[in-house]
């Protein structure tokens, strides 16, 4: 029989615990398929007192998870602690220098500092894996990086942050506040203690460079992603998404273009029929389109004990296989440098405003569309009872160039009463 | 750099064009992400001065695929043959003892013979992928080999024969008849020369005998399926189901019991709102479900040149890599013998029948069912102009054996006019 492979887990918090349970209880699958035993030798927790509801019996304890990451006894650094800097990236590049392969579920560590892990890792000929860092429980990680592997990959898409789809999803079958919707998944403890991370897009956005990163063979950029959170978007562009057929999601797009890598996370209209629009709660789907497969679509759970200790499992299955890739599928040092595309590629865009109730209003805002190139597929004035007058418009596809100019204009006329929301549509 | 992989292709129809397309337009990409350049080496087919719209220079050319097989020049046998007897099997075999791995699109070949040709492969050190053989794009053996091997899985299922779906859909949506939808498929080239295959659920039945013995750690048994084709649903089914909020769709279902391996392949019932219930035309869809990740859902083509050959290079590049694995996730020699459970997990029923228009007619129906331990939650008798009088009955839960008994006794009385239609309600 093959020597065990041995785990040191760092972080014993809710993916942890989850991780332990499997090794305990799935010891005899895990050993017929890997074609070796895995084991816990060692973890490391911020409190070795606290009762987690599984026995830690017989693993070494480590009080620093740096300690942890260099133990004579590991084979492999497993690294659930969680955030971008501090003990985790300490930890990590402890663990790379001492010879050990590391599995993380860390998407902010990887987005931020993935580069500069992935060359480290390869210089010491280890591997960082990473398949729970990205839409939890499905495996998409791997279908990207391996199943997929002889695809020029044309567009990922995905909707990864559970807690903004559930408030969204909240908005539109319970015709709630955006404030209600997001007061009722903050009470069922849905919402990060920074609520930015989810609500602003950064979570989703750390998920969505790395996505990038395999697709196009590009250095993870999370900054050169434009985020939009869905804190903007209000009941009643909900209610007219609906009208005509859309639902509002909070949509991450990366595709290649001639002017440079595109990355977006912002609320987007999708069809209600596509499987996108079709997504409700916390669920998380990913969506990926190559030259040869055209598309295929992974939903599944994006969070959750159970899930995310399946997705570090997995990654540990496959080095007690020995199955060994580069961090991002192909050697960091020929990944090349993803200069953000200073446009995003045209699409149709649906527009909401409050116009002034005075005559010529509507005319000054077709005709300040008109002068930015951007011609009007519907539009709609709804009649009110408030001095201003609501308005939509759904453009065909134009330039997110032009749309920001035209913005601009609006906002410099008179009869412009608020800012107008501008949500592009998203073809899937 | 590392030396080239080198492929011989067996078979140059729709599936083997696309595999030499990739390998000829993605050369530096397959390199950069494999590590190694993936090379054609040598060819076979029938018909050596077709035009087949790619060419075919520098690749040795054998008119017998066996020869092919052990040609001295390639490391992997690349069958996209099809048939499950003759020469892709004799190919497959020899390919084998000669020291070549083999990457196969032939899902009847496996679902027959794959635990001889796995025992063989492994007694020679060589390996069988076959991410092809089951829906085509969607890298779903890997999802269920790797990505989700810390799962003990709980049941897998799939809509996995995209002209099936294809004709349900259409009636579904156009209204029309299973002999309309039918014609229509057949004109459009996408039923196999003999349709039992296909609407006899056949070729779909193969798919769930891989991915069952995957799944569960057992033995690829086709003959334990339980298989019934899509040619009895009618379009009044389909319409009563729709009534109820149901789609119908040539359902796999795979999951272990106390009593066996149950495997069936046959017209289910599904929630018009699940993803499975949503599935329209062409495309597959497996679900699979496990203790650790709950529900994964994976979507996409389940045929064609691009994504079959997707799913082929995908295989390819993980040999290239110098991923080894068992030919269904674990050494042949430990899959279990997978004997069929002689019932299926109780589940509701949809029935369907015509009853004489006589007294107490409808009560002897109700009657059976009580007799049989079977109790109604819905039943309708619509009115008619025939003299035989519609009914449509959903039972609660109830095993298959009391559902053939009630059947039997209600085919021994002078009141049922046509054998009646029972189909599954699958709760996903």
């Amino acid at each position: 029989m093959s020597a065990p492979l041995r785990l040191g887990i760092a972080g014993l918090g809710t993916v942890g615990v989850g991780v332990v349970r499997i090794v305990k209880t799935h010891a005899e699958l895990l050993e017929a398929r890997c074609g070796r035993p895995v084991e816990i030798t060692a973890v490391s927790a911020r409190d070795r007192s606290k009762d987690r509801g599984v026995g830690l019996t017989g693993y070494a304890w480590c009080d620093d998870p740096v300690d942890l990451a260099v133990h004579e006894d590991i084979d492999v650094f497993v690294e659930v602690m969680g955030g971008s800097e501090g003990p985790a990236k300490q930890a990590t590049e402890a663990a790379l220098a001492a010879g050990k392969d590391v599995v993380t579920a860390n998407k902010a560590l990887l987005a931020i500092h993935g580069q500069a892990l992935a060359e480290k890792a390869e210089a010491a000929g280890r591997v960082i894996r990473f398949e729970a860092a990205v839409a939890a429980g499905i495996p998409v990680i791997k279908a990207l990086t391996e199943g997929l592997a002889a695809n020029q990959v044309t567009r990922v898409m995905g909707v990864m942050n559970g807690t903004c789809n559930y408030i969204l999803t909240r908005m539109e079958k319970a015709g709630l506040t955006y404030d209600e919707a997001f007061a009722e998944a903050d009470g069922l403890g849905y919402v990060e203690a920074d609520p930015t991370l989810d609500i602003g897009g950064i979570d989703a956005g750390h998920k969505l460079a790395l996505l990038a990163a395999i697709a196009f063979g590009t250095q993870p950029n999370f900054d050169g992603i434009t985020l939009d959170g869905i804190d903007k978007v209000s009941i009643d562009d909900i209610r007219q998404a609906a009208d005509m057929g859309f639902c509002i999601k909070l949509l991450g797009v990366a595709q290649r273009t001639a002017r440079g890598l595109e990355q977006r996370m912002t609320p987007c209209l999708v069809p209600a029929t596509s499987p996108l629009g079709q997504l409700e709660g916390g669920t998380n789907m990913v969506v990926i389109e190559g030259d040869a497969v055209e598309q295929v679509v992974l939903r599944g759970p994006g969070a959750g004990e159970g899930p995310t200790a399946s997705a570090v499992m997995g990654d540990v299955c496959d080095l007690a296989r020995g199955f060994r890739l580069p961090t991002f599928g192909q050697p960091a040092t020929s990944l090349e440098p993803a200069p953000a595309a200073p446009t995003s590629l045209p699409a149709p865009y649906y527009l909401r405003m409050r116009l002034q109730d005075r005559p010529g209003a509507l005319a000054q805002i077709a005709t300040i569309l008109g002068t930015s190139g951007i011609s009007i597929n519907r539009m709609r004035q709804y009649s009110h009872s408030e001095p201003e007058a609501p308005v939509l418009i759904v453009t065909h596809k134009t330039t997110s160039d032009a749309l920001t100019e035209a913005l601009a204009a609006m906002e410099d006329t008179e009869v412009v009463a608020s800012s107008p929301v501008a949500l592009r549509i998203e073809e899937v």
